[in-house]
């Protein structure tokens, strides 16, 4: 069936159980559907935009209210909408990186926040993560050091994942945080993974920038995404614009340089209103959705000879399977390779795992039903028993 | 009607024949209402995303094919698409700006462009439009000898208004081109009010970048929006990452950091994709459009008094009224003030004016059809009736 000429109507979610690692936190509520239907024409919320002319000072639909809610939320100062936490991450590292300066990063930074740090023209630091794949604040202070050392002054900015990308690891943000501020660095926590998904606390992390993504983990359309910040550094990543033009002496109201004016005018901001208060509540019930994790870990697990990469027990519903000793060697002999294993998945309704991969691959159990976990768990022993491969006892 | 917790369900486009200079040419298309609800999720066009893992690589749905197509309908090499048009500005003024370098806009460029400028830390020379509000090959060459003579060296870009926000009027960006290019200063034409609303051939123009809006004029959800480019200039603006992890040796693929990796990953992308035939075949009948403008101008221009500050014969459908020896007259002694005029427009169906505006004003006639012309034509003279102005004879 399509939606449109030459494109297929997506059906993904409707059909499946969909274990995606990025696609599940973004998966509109009903009320963003609808909001989505109603405000989809491009300048949809500008209706009543009326001086100071800035998308967030716009109060019918209420926007304004919606920027202070997420601020409060939060418990942060100031919050901007940006299309998507890359932009979130580019605004802040154009703002506090000059050429040449030393960044901290981690050895699990998603790449977004090295194109930010590229694009400022700064240089890449690592703090590495531990055999665990944990970033400590020990191993911050460590890389602090080393920097002061080789460039002779310390990074000007630190992006600290707070749930990684790669293994769903949860990252001591509020103990890196102390680290970097003894060294007067200003701390980013990207909660691309995290803001939306379960609880997050500003002020007691004590960072300077929360970001976070709507289309990833708010429940709402692409691009979208939030940057939360201190008064202090709202001063400077806000700050208004300062440009004239040198003819007609124009100079342009309080518009903000870092967000190139107002960000998200349409669908994706108004998605990500109507889900907000779904998104609220959802937080509060991570629990329940760490209980399905473990449910489907452990169901993985009884396959003989995998492994889970990511820390145990789990923290976050992202999750690092290692199947090299079990599912990948049914790939070695199967007439179709690799691709049985996400086909038998599809067979028995369950999609977004890689087509192909069968040796290291990840998950994402978020927002799936008891009953799905429950059904999930059996899917990977099925598959095993199917395939001859043995089951712990 | 809500449709979700506070939020009024919109319904201006189908209540309301809606003449806001901004919205009418981002309103979707049927075919993008349909794609906007299949695709409404998060990272929905991403679920065959493959190595090397980039948006435009993307074949299901067909998303490298549309920016092939984008290219070829504009006459240019290189397509990306990008969170609006004011994110492509961005991305060529952070090419090819350094701090203190002069970059050329006109006295009537938009409030973004002066932003991108900013950004970068480019100084704004505005090359002054002429006592017409037209922008004039003559007078961007003075602008040019006076910048040199200021700074000792040529701007380093321009950015041109094909038609500009302020009076929508077209300036003859091929002759403004030619000479910009006698100096080596690459040319960005802003195409936010005709990329999507009338023909526009990059080569012909002889530009290095042509920039469109997909909320604008491309029947698009916000934020969305294109940055096209030639071979030459595409190595510049859409060159790949080269920062490396110091600790992992991390490298990140052909992600383009001026483009911040992947840009429109959901409902924005497929908006513009699924209106982008019907895009196509409206452009070729932008003089259907240009009659429904004259029809309304005409019956705006029978109230004495009122002034018509765009060029005439239009060449765009965004029109600038001047209405003090006219409607603004009446303001003065009606009980509501200058709001009566919006109010009137309302009575009658019409929205999109600002509420209070009497004096100067903004309206766009695209996309409406024939009978509603006329129908707004005799609209404002029978306001102009009503409340006893006299009409020219």
């Amino acid at each position: 069936m399509r939606c449109a000429s030459g494109i297929e109507a997506r059906q993904v979610d409707e059909l499946a159980i969909n274990i995606d690692p990025i696609q599940v936190g973004g998966r509109l509520t009903g009320d963003a559907m609808k909001a989505v239907i109603a405000y989809g024409d491009g300048y949809s919320v500008c209706d009543n935009c009326r001086k100071p002319n800035r998308l967030d000072y716009i109060s019918k639909p209420p926007i304004a209210e919606f920027h202070k809610d997420v601020a409060a939320w939060l418990n942060m100062d100031a919050v901007r909408t940006v299309p998507g936490a890359r932009r979130g991450f580019q605004a802040v590292a154009h703002t506090c990186v000059q050429k040449g300066d030393p960044v901290l990063l981690t050895s699990l930074s998603h790449y977004t926040e090295f194109l930010a740090v590229e694009g400022a023209g700064g240089i890449a630091s690592e703090i590495p993560a531990n055999e665990q794949h944990i970033v400590t604040p020990d191993a911050a202070a460590l890389k602090i050091e080393e920097v002061k050392k080789q460039f002779g002054r310390a990074p000007v900015l630190a992006f600290i994942d707070h749930v990684d990308y790669q293994y769903g690891n949860m990252h001591d943000v509020k103990a890196i945080a102390k680290v970097c501020h003894q060294y007067d660095i200003p701390v980013l926590c990207n909660g691309a993974y995290t803001v939306g998904i379960l609880p997050v606390n500003g002020k007691d992390l004590g960072v300077d920038f929360v970001v976070g993504s709507g289309h990833k983990s708010m429940a709402a359309p692409a691009p979208s995404g939030i940057l939360a910040t201190t008064t202090e550094r709202a001063a400077e990543v806000f700050r208004t614009t300062a440009i004239i033009g040198d003819v007609t002496q124009r100079k342009f109201g309080i518009k903000e340089p870092e967000m190139m004016g107002c960000t998200l005018m349409g669908v994706t901001l108004i998605g990500m209103m109507a889900s907000f208060p779904h998104v609220k509540e959802r937080v509060k019930h991570f629990d329940c959705e760490l209980e399905n994790n473990r449910i489907v870990v452990d169901g993985l697990l009884l396959v003989e000879g995998t492994k889970i990469l990511s820390e145990m027990p789990r923290k976050h519903t992202l999750t690092r399977a290692d199947t090299i000793g079990s599912f990948d060697k049914v790939a070695e002999s199967h007439k179709k390779r690799g691709f049985y294993f996400s086909s038998a998945l599809g067979e028995k309704g369950v999609t977004g795992v890689i087509p192909g991969a069968t040796k290291v691959w990840k998950f994402n159990t978020y927002g799936m039903t008891r009953k799905q976990a429950l059904y999930l768990a059996e899917v990977f022993t099925d598959i095993a028993n199917e395939n001859g491969l043995p089951l712990r006892v």
